[in-house]
């Protein structure tokens, strides 16, 4: 089968239903790929108009002078199966059908999408869709989906629902962590989550995948890929579907088979597959291995100024089976010396409210050449400026540290903007933290459990 | 005993340790008096200092000429008893002890702080800490505190954490909300949780009160206070020293016993508590029960644009132990003759990509009028111009709706604001809502047991 390249990497895209008007998705979608800075070739289709922003429109496919290696589709549905006849002829590798009426709306839409498929295999073009919100690839600014989304960074995600795609790129836009590529699966008549995660876990601008499904269509395939996918670079997937009425939903959506979801659990487990069960979490723990490296092992040392926030963090590292061992003697002596009277030389190590970044400095010194933990928690409750270079400075070497900044008001806004510009993620809530560290622990352990 | 007015409504408050040098607490705080627009009469004491930010300074509060009802003090500990002491001769009512210092550092501080409290007992004077991050009292202006946080609004806050104290205000802040009273207790070596619980319940400008708690003093006494005042108003608790190794760093922090994690459970439940686990959820949650109406019972109608999201929705009403109603046959009727084709007319409602704010007031005007559900989880994937009028329409109806909002980047943000002005919460993730609703139905068939 075709690479999917042509998906990521066109040399031209044509975009068929390009529209002058505001507010159309043919619109919208040709106008984000124009601001998304998309360096190649791009021919608007659309018979009824002699140009769309200002480019040269085209009435067919087929009168584009030159060649075309991708095609976006937004026609209504009745037309789609001749459009990409017409792809055929003029030579396109591959077509994102955004346009829905196909099999997830009855039987007449299913038929139309059986002339779909049919069309794309006899003019050997891959199809990413039908029903779907597109595909964005920030290396080469071809955002042909919406919003507009610009930022490149290390995340790739693969969703089956559009919304959640938008969600993950949006958060990543504002936090500065950006993304690599972004695929809406939509009906999966050709290209599915299995064959774009083989494509992306080889991808070397792509370090994290995100991984939004239903269900999978051949469950063995997804299980031998995933796990090849996961040795490479940390997946995380967030599946829907996980009770009886959730996966009877899911047959309403997108037609796929939820399957038993304790089966699901246990592949993902087996494969090296980090599971999660919201779509805030699913970007926290892309984010965290984004920018963050992986701990060796599961002993966590929490530093804090904010004594509730060390306990509420401590409570969560015990329930989600990480440990969070004593500070041996000699470690404490040396914080002993190095830190103010009024600091709880314990784990966590409270440095109260007199905390300032110079003594974070010394406490993550101290504990790092002790190797006391694999991992440190560390939260900032009140505006500390300078917390930000002391986090990257020991991020840099090595040292997984999982920054939470809260309550510190606009100071904190400063601090936390320092942290994005270096990639390292910043949390709101303790427990939150928390929870995203532990799939980092998983994966550790996952890694381990084979080496 | 007397009254806790004087630490909401003083007429009149001396800032005792005022401080010319930005960046000292004692300083900041004088400075968010006069920032958040305090009316009374404010004195900044400090015998070295002529002024402060232009302020009359005084070298003792018995050198001020006119009467003081409350005192914050900020002076290092081994002055405080006798500053309280000179507090009780000038007639000041209430102390706000900033100061750390006591006996949380062990027993020479322990001894400082039994000082302290004898000067107050003798001379009448109720303590609000020591080694705490102060007060405020939006509707007279008083941020006795750090940050400056000057939105009035329906939550009040106690907490053994001014971390957690500052966060939940600060978000609060942000969204719009506001805050009405915000305390943190220290080492609450006079006025406690049980207490301010009890004065807060009967508070008017109070909607919601959020608790941070490590432990409690008097555990019978607690539970009847709080569950007359949970009958009263929500009140919402997030509890730290869950496990072993947590109650073990409580002891640390503050003194406190963490106690039988399951005894405070089933305390919390009886009392018609609600108990949260993070620091964000008890945001969440106060937000929730500060904006909308309670709804009468545990089904739960999901009307989504984004299939997956009503999906993960759906999944956690089921596991949360909500309902998720079907459809009676003439509601899908009505909602067939309103609404086009391509609907999904289930639970999850799915009203798909091409949903429109016009679509959703269909949806949820028919879903109101055939009682299919208690609330509502409306869940905007896209930009929706026009989506938070019909929001607000409903929810002034007295309809619970619970509005989610992902993935449509900077259109959706307009939308949010104008929830947020109509004192609307939105959440950015259908688990995180439907979570937060769950507190909601624990709280309205709590409600329930006993009428």
């Amino acid at each position: 089968m075709m690479s999917l390249k042509s998906f990521f990497e066109p040399s031209s895209v044509a975009v068929i239903g390009a529209s002058r008007e505001p507010g159309k998705l043919g619109h919208e979608i040709f106008k984000n790929i124009i601001d998304a800075g998309y360096k190649g070739k791009i021919y608007p289709v659309n018979p009824k108009a002699p140009d769309v922003l200002g480019v040269k429109c085209y009435p067919s496919i087929k009168d584009v002078p030159d060649e075309v290696e991708l095609a976006v589709v937004i026609v209504p549905a009745r037309f789609v199966p001749a459009v990409i006849s017409d792809c055929g002829e003029k030579g396109v590798k591959a077509a994102v059908v955004i346009s829905g009426g196909f099999g997830e709306t009855g039987p007449s839409g299913a038929e139309l999408e059986r002339q779909l498929v049919e069309a794309a295999r006899k003019a050997g073009i891959r199809i990413v869709g039908p029903n779907c919100q597109g595909v964005n690839s920030t290396s080469v600014g071809l955002c042909a989906t919406w919003p507009l989304i610009r930022t490149k960074g290390p995340i790739s995600v693969i969703s089956q629902s559009g919304t959640v795609l938008a969600a993950v790129a949006c958060w990543a836009e504002e936090d500065k962590v950006g993304v690599d590529k972004m695929v809406a699966l939509g009906n999966k008549c050709d290209v599915d989550e299995t064959e774009l995660l083989e494509y992306l876990s080889n991808e070397p601008t792509t370090r994290v995948i995100a991984l939004y499904i239903e269900g999978v269509r051949d469950g063995r395939r997804f299980f031998q890929v995933a796990r090849d996918a996961a040795e490479r670079k940390p997946i995380v997937v967030l599946k829907s579907g996980r009770t009886a009425k959730g996966a009877q939903a899911v047959a309403s959506h997108t037609r796929s088979l939820a399957g038993m979801d304790a089966i699901f659990d246990s592949v993902f487990r087996q494969a090296g597959v980090q599971r999660v069960s919201s779509v805030e979490e699913l970007y926290d723990v892309c984010k965290a291995f984004a920018g963050l490296p992986l701990p060796k092992g599961k002993d966590v040392a929490i530093i804090t100024s904010s004594g509730g926030s060390g306990i509420l963090a401590l409570d969560a590292c015990v329930e989600l089976g990480m440990n969070a061992p004593d500070l041996p003697p000699e470690t404490r002596e040396r914080l002993k010396e190095k830190l103010p009277p009024e600091c709880i030389l314990k784990n966590p190590l409270d440095l109260t409210g007199s905390a300032t970044s110079q003594m974070y400095d010394e406490a993550i010194t101290a504990l790092g050449e002790s190797r006391v933990a694999d991992a440190h928690v560390v939260i900032v409750g009140d505006p500390m400026p300078g917390i930000s270079e002391v986090i990257v400075k020991h991020v840099l070497r090595g040292k997984t540290i999982v920054p939470v900044m809260l309550g510190g008001g606009k100071a904190e806004a400063e601090e936390r903007a320092k942290l994005a510009d270096s990639g390292i993620p910043v949390y709101s809530d303790p427990v939150r933290a928390v929870r995203t560290l532990s799939a980092c622990v998983r994966r550790a352990l996952w890694k381990d459990s084979f080496q």
